[in-house]
């Protein structure tokens, strides 16, 4: 299989929720139209995506839904369980624990920590709040969530590297560095909002009054 | 004041979380220099982003952490409140509904909306979730979140937009279409997570395999 750029992955990522949909609405066969019309890409697109790894339509018939999604499911690494610590048992932390999406992605939680001697020892869903220092290579973590305050942030991250993670998902607002073999996503969520917040903010040229029905 | 960049945006954001961390460690006063080092900017970057909206440093001592932080926070429009409505009760709008860091960015949650039978009425933190089609411009809400399934996320949108949001934060993961006028921003989580666990699929030239200590 020849090496899958990260753009790709992403637009897998993306057909993988189509597919999960026309499958559940009981449909059998897709066109490479009908995947790439959503995302706003080529349907020459998905097809030379689909070829990266083998996966070919019939002309005029299209994919076979199923096969294609569990082929995608594959490749994604969605078949697989990875066991994840969060670390920062704060809002996000929480929000993160309450989060069953990650159950339904193979993340489970399988650790808590947090550096605050009020916060440790807590319950925090099935699980208790450990000292954030009482993280090891014996806990065999594949992902570790930062979800700390930013100042904290590299510090933890480079507790995780030592623990032996080979992922980190960061919620903090701020960049981190990890070893190349280390992969690294991030998510703005708090960027996001602070951008949104910024636009809302915005006296707009033109704009209309809010209709009152 | 000139037009602020999306990109200066993201950055105010970034040294509005260092101003906050260096305020809360009692400092004053902040060079430029300290406040890129952590963004892997320049200190020639910062100045000029500064003085977007007239804020000057003094040559040799810097910014006023707590004047530059009340202007970053002023512009990006965090003294403000916003009225937020959630479409989808699942997995992320209950998560986001635990997130306590949305009230303390100005973001105050006044509805929950869901379309399915099973959902509604159901008690949503201190609200009960309502039928989707009961959204209006009544609810004068400024941001609506679509946390729904991909398949319902435009007709979702739409129904913001009809009801006059502002500004769109969507989790679900597909594109959206919405007027100029309306700011959209994604949180992709779950194509983070895709690609974090495709990363780890991978087998890696060279790996180490994990010490056990």
């Amino acid at each position: 299989m020849a090496r899958i750029s990260e753009s790709t992955v992403r637009r897998l990522s993306h057909y993988y929720r189509v597919l999960e949909e026309v499958a559940g609405e009981g449909q059998r066969v897709i066109s490479s139209h009908r995947l790439a019309e959503r995302e706003g890409v080529t349907s020459a697109q998905v097809r030379k995506d689909l070829s990266c790894f083998g996966s070919f339509g019939r002309r005029g018939l299209g994919y076979d839904v199923r096969h294609l999604r569990e082929q995608i499911r594959g490749i994604l690494g969605l078949s697989r369980r990875w066991r994840v610590a969060i670390a920062g048992a704060g809002h996000i932390g929480s929000a993160l624990l309450a989060y069953r999406g990650f159950g339904e992605q193979g993340f489970d939680v399988v650790a808590v920590f947090d550096s605050s001697p009020q916060r440790i020892g807590r319950p925090a869903g099935d699980l208790a709040v450990r000292p954030m220092n009482s993280l090891s290579a014996r806990d065999a973590i594949d992902v570790g969530v930062v979800a700390t305050p930013p100042g904290a942030a590299q510090d933890v991250a480079d507790a995780m590297v030592a623990a032996g993670v080979r992922g980190i998902l960061n919620f903090a607002p701020r960049k981190l560095h990890v070893p190349a073999a280390v992969a690294l996503r991030h998510v703005e969520m708090t960027v996001e909002l602070e951008s949104l917040s910024f636009a809302l903010s915005q006296p707009r040229a033109g704009r209309r009054p809010r209709a009152v029905e």
